[in-house]
């Protein structure tokens, strides 16, 4: 058994929580859960359409973007198959395409950032099928303006597809999500209810794309992959539009709090656009880390990144304001022990 | 949107539910669904291995049987590899075997039960690397005795593993259960909580087998596929002895009736050691098929297996007296209509 953390601040969660909506949906479905769920999660995905104004056949869901991440790296690539990514970006997309046989190439980040100029020079050079780009970005929590990633598109070598990771998109400012044509079949994006909608342990994301290439999920993937109240429980999240509103801005002012509280101690934080914040500790990878040690002896757990320059950095998810002051207090301790 | 059945007899489900106390763990579990559930299944497995009296490490916990399907064939088969099943036999393992480019073979049943002598001759015979077979069956719900299976083991070619497919088990008599050595590698056996534990909504089964060969799982499965309140609900459900052994009441008394409405007819049941019974509609699969589109338009869902000759039956779950009561009289209106 674990011991219990007095402040769960690593886990990548949104600690606001879900809808109330989506809870009581999920309470109710539990009495349910007898049946099978719809394996085309009809229901959720017919909203999903009409939220974003794009057809039913232009979204597969899947258990979490993790298993969509599966789903897709085996469509997409055999063995020796060149892929790239950034160094230090979402390991579980690296781990996918280990397991099916694929060459992984990375570039650095940039200033703090995924860098799809070199991502997508990159993948012409070493002739990719995919590219993985995740915007906002987990664990730096950057972000580039919908109109910058738009304009880099006819960069996309041919045969390849960019996957574009959206994750925290929900907790970006607006016009971070660019408006690309459904129909394009050289953009696949993913979205999940993990983060903004705060659902992480229901395992619920989704792709969009054109339609051709979404129907191909249909040959490989589990089709009752799909927790019944899962499936429930998102949709009453989605329909909540005053709750993600709230989430939002609860989420803005634990950015604003974390940031405060790295400045009261000489550290910056840098600027997220998701529901955690990197403090640059101001040293190396060893002196985060001795940071990080010390915050979880003291109960506070979080995590850093894994890669040079990024693990300079211990990140920090957004939270209430009691976890967030016991996290000052630790942080406090820590550094005074340090010296 | 779907128009609501009368009666839900077709979704091979557990209509009697789960444990009041699973409902109630997952209820309560709803409000905890912001954090990730644990991806080692660590309560569950360990509770498992516990009650199986196997060590944890001879456990895997994933998204279904289903998505442990896929995760096995993946495991051991490649393209032109040869996987041996029963024609009619559950058709998600197919699927995941023509999705990894695998040569499936078809051996017929016998006397509507999965023919294991055959499907080991055959597996010798085809070189196969991995064999099928689900005792009880679906979608005949015959079984044969664990002594009877226990003493073709031997038969296993070299270099072929049989999957066991335990789906039902918990619903079969005492002794269905082979008594494996949880070292033997050439075995590895699925259970789920779809069916005896009535959960199929859910999304939680496990595999059993040696220790390296489950650990090879770690490699290539969606590690945080599974729904926390899922994980939650299983273990209450597990725990619940006393309910699984009422549930086994009410499946036995709901296979009676079954079998004595058949009768009523001049029809005969199969007999069944699962959450469903075939009923023999005493022609072909044209007369089955009659009398099942008939059940439907009256609001009675049921299903029938695909290949002959178990496709001249009807597949009926088993359900409270209220859902066969109105079973019985839809049946009866049917046959006359038929004549």
């Amino acid at each position: 058994m674990r011991r219990p953390f007095a402040a769960r601040l690593g886990a990548n969660e949104n600690i606001f929580g879900p809808s109330p909506k989506a809870i009581e949906a999920m309470q109710k479905a539990a009495a349910d859960i007898w049946m099978y769920a719809d394996p085309e999660s009809h229901e959720l995905r017919h909203a999903l359409a009409e939220f974003h104004d794009i057809a039913p056949q232009n979204i597969v869901v899947g258990e979490g973007i993790d298993g969509l991440l599966g789903y897709l790296v085996r469509l997409l690539i055999g063995k020796g198959d060149s892929v790239v990514t950034s160094d230090g970006a979402y390991p579980t997309f690296n781990y996918h395409v280990a397991g099916f046989g694929g060459v992984l190439h990375k570039v650095p980040y940039r200033d703090d950032s995924e860098d799809l100029p070199t991502l997508l020079s990159k993948a012409a050079a070493v002739d990719a099928k995919l590219v993985y780009y995740a915007n906002p970005d987990n664990p730096m929590g950057t972000w580039q303006s919908g109109e910058d990633i738009l304009s880099q598109l006819d960069n996309i070598p041919d045969g390849c597809v960019l996957l574009l990771d959206e994750a925290y998109v929900e907790l970006a400012p607006d016009g971070t999500a660019p408006e690309i044509d459904i129909n394009d079949p050289r953009i696949i994006r993913m979205r999940t209810f993990s983060k903004g909608y705060g659902m992480a342990g229901a395992r619920v994301g989704y792709a969009m794309g054109q339609t051709d290439f979404i129907r191909s999920f249909e040959k490989i993937r589990n089709h009752f992959g799909l927790n019944r109240a899962a499936q429930v429980g998102a949709l009453a999240a989605l329909k909540d539009t005053g709750w993600l509103a709230v989430t939002r801005n609860n989420m803005a002012a634990a950015r604003d709090t974390i940031t405060d509280i790295a400045a009261k101690y000489g550290l910056a934080a840098v600027p997220s656009a998701t529901n955690f914040v990197a403090i640059d500790c101001g040293g190396d990878g060893l002196r985060a880390k001795a940071i990080l040690d010390g915050l979880v002896a003291r109960g506070i757990f979080v995590r850093m990144p894994f890669v040079a320059p990024q693990s300079r950095c211990i990140r920090i998810s957004c939270g209430p304001e009691r976890e967030l002051a016991l996290f000052d207090k630790a942080l406090e301790a820590v550094l005074n022990d340090l010296g």
